[in-house]
């Protein structure tokens, strides 16, 4: 079902230097399904991450946020263990205790701190975290750890996910080759708060500290927290940027160099290509939708705009329905919150074909027109609200029966 | 598909002294289907109305919203006049006019200011409104005007409801017997926000008119304005509240005396009746859900809290498959938006079924309890928040294929 996304070739993922990645099938929820992935990072690897904002958030999410705290150059980061199947989310004390034991267990096993560790998990919530299977685990991801993983780590995180995720590029910066390689997964409960679902980006460059950080959070701006599925925004969400350093350049150490720059259009367009995957996965998708809010005040009235559009169930079905029923748009853009948007300055584009101006259908605009865009796989919605200068992009996709059937289901 | 929903017994639909009833088959978009309501007046009545807060709201919507803004006691509102098929929304100027000129007619034939017609639309947006046949249908709905007409002005004002809605009862204020009757439509595009839908209210009580604004603005904030089916806010969304002052009681005029509060208890309670109607008649819907915020700092947070819940696609498909996938309302009560929310301190209850306590899964909570509530086709959600004294009920429905269906097909 997914829109125009095929699986990544496993030849065109590319090891980065540092980065080590262990995969084991233990059984937390399906058989025959891999399910624990350890990443494993060389000792100068500096790390970077975000998580939901969900105060439910999961415990793993708790402990990893503490353990990123705590790290500094005595205590870096040296593994992340994800299993799919458990979310371990609203499991109270229990959960974190559960989280809390995976780590050290696994610190044990590479014979490091367990606040070396960053735990995450993914799946059903309220459902008591399955240890002793994860603690089974943890020899079997460790023994199979191996450069050229990243194929296989993109599939042992699919849930609902029906396409494995997984890019990689490689930019010259000072003369040395730097490698990117990145997986992400996620297909429902996908809505941008801070990071959305899981993903995870590493490079060999040498970079500092606070510029990664810096680094981390434009890019998950401005591609994991522009997508929305289905407004719900999970529990477990979190993005991490991994940087190794054994690329050989000079660390970049300021934020306006030209290198700078160079690393972050490339790791943004990277994040951005994971991120619309998640969006062409989406549960049920048949459409692709790129929203794109012009001409307003601040980004945050374009996002109000472009939230309101991919979320409303109205327009996301008349998508899957390839029914240009486009007063549904104007009645999203009409209630997202701005309190003084006047309507009559309003243009809206579907694709190139202008369908409203000045708060009404357009004099050009003939449903013929409307019809052929909406029946694309893929779809751009321009809304130009001429009140200022700030324009943003948002993704999603439509609302089918199979996202219904996928949700009604899933537990199952 | 109605959840526990039958048509009103027209013969339990009491006649309001001084309303009158028209309606009329105009052919605005569908054959054999009465399209136009005329609500006529006598001069003393009073009237008091919301109207949607969507920026792109329609025509009518402007008109009406001017329209009582002139109207004083030489200029009391005399008729509304309501039409299927068509919102007459996001028409620009042209719109404006049409329903201008429908006033204008209106007036014409009944003799009076235009100024005293309010207007109102539902249907399509952006779709030219076919003013020649509700022209042309004027002088029908004057010629069938009747007080007993009260069931098929519920039938009138339909469009993807499939159940007509109207109630009707009775109570005795200052030795005199008060008759209260409402008709409201709406299936989709329900989210509060003032007013949601087309809901009229009138009784022949007499009351002054800042009590009637005062009790038609308590009356919706606690019955329309508590129910969402799909989270989008329609543009035509209007309530209105009518007092024709026949029933021969003492004006009422004071709102802390016991008739205020009796009236209001009797209205309100009423109102509620409707708006529950809308929901267990929402688009596809199988199941009625109860939402109870309860022990919240403000009404604000413990909306916020229900809202979150009510609009969750996650949640409301796993009521629609009867699974007791609790989970997806923690998920959703945690971004909420409550930021100092303490989820150790919160309790969720399915009926009377204690799911969660302490931030994870109760200790006495067992599936099979959880799954036979899921099961019924009403449903009360209780959260606890345990951080104030505020507590606030909400109304929704579930999402099923069906809903999928109706909109993908709503246009065709």
């Amino acid at each position: 079902m997914a829109v125009n996304l095929t699986p990544p070739l496993p030849e065109l993922l590319l090891p980065v230097r540092g980065v080590s990645l262990g995969i084991a099938e233990v059984g937390i929820k399906k058989a025959n399904r891999k399910d624990l992935l350890l990443i494993a990072l060389d000792q100068n690897a500096k790390v970077a991450a975000v998580f939901t904002q969900n105060c439910f958030c999961a415990a793993p999410v708790t402990v990893a946020k503490e353990h990123l705290l705590d790290s500094n150059s005595k205590l870096p980061i040296k593994a992340l263990i994800i299993n799919t199947g458990n979310a371990n989310a609203g499991n109270g004390e229990t959960g974190v205790t559960c989280a809390r034991s995976t780590c050290s267990e696994l610190a044990r096993l590479l014979d490091c701190d367990s606040r070396q560790i960053l735990p995450f998990s993914t799946g059903v919530i309220m459902e008591p975290l399955p240890l002793e299977r994860i603690i089974f685990g943890l020899p079997l991801v460790i023994a199979n750890l191996k450069s050229d993983n990243w194929f296989a780590a993109s599939q042992a995180i699919m849930t609902t996910d029906t396409v494995p995720k997984a890019v990689s590029r490689q930019i010259v910066l000072d003369d040395k080759v730097i490698t990117i390689t990145g997986i992400a997964k996620g297909s429902g409960m996908i809505h941008p708060n801070m990071a959305t679902m899981l993903g995870y980006i590493a490079t060999d460059v040498a970079i500092s500290q606070p510029l990664l950080e810096l680094m981390m959070r434009s890019v998950v701006d401005n591609s994991f927290n522009r997508i929305t599925v289905d407004g719900d925004t999970s529990t477990n969400d979190a993005f991490v940027l991994i940087a190794t350093g054994y690329a050989g350049n000079v660390e970049i150490s300021d934020n306006h160099s030209a290198e700078f720059r160079a690393l972050q259009d490339a790791i943004q367009e990277l994040a951005i290509q994971l991120a619309q995957a998640i969006v062409r996965d989406g549960e049920g998708a048949t459409k692709f939708i790129t929203i794109n809010v012009e001409k307003g005040v601040s980004l945050d009235e374009c996002a109000k705009v472009a939230h309101a559009i991919a979320r409303s169930p109205l327009v996301k079905t008349a998508f899957f329905a390839s029914d240009p029923n486009l007063g549904r748009i104007l009645a999203a853009i009409g209630y997202a919150g701005i309190n003084d948007l006047d309507v009559s300055r309003l243009q809206l584009y579907l694709d190139n074909v202008l369908v409203v101006e000045n708060g009404s259908r357009a004099q050009s605009y003939c449903e013929q027109d409307g019809q052929r865009v909406m029946k694309q796989p893929e779809i751009i919605v321009k809304v130009i609200l001429n009140r200022g200068q700030i324009s943003m992009t948002t993704w999603t996709c439509d609302f089918s029966y199979d996202y219904i059937k996928i949700n009604a289901d899933y537990r199952s």
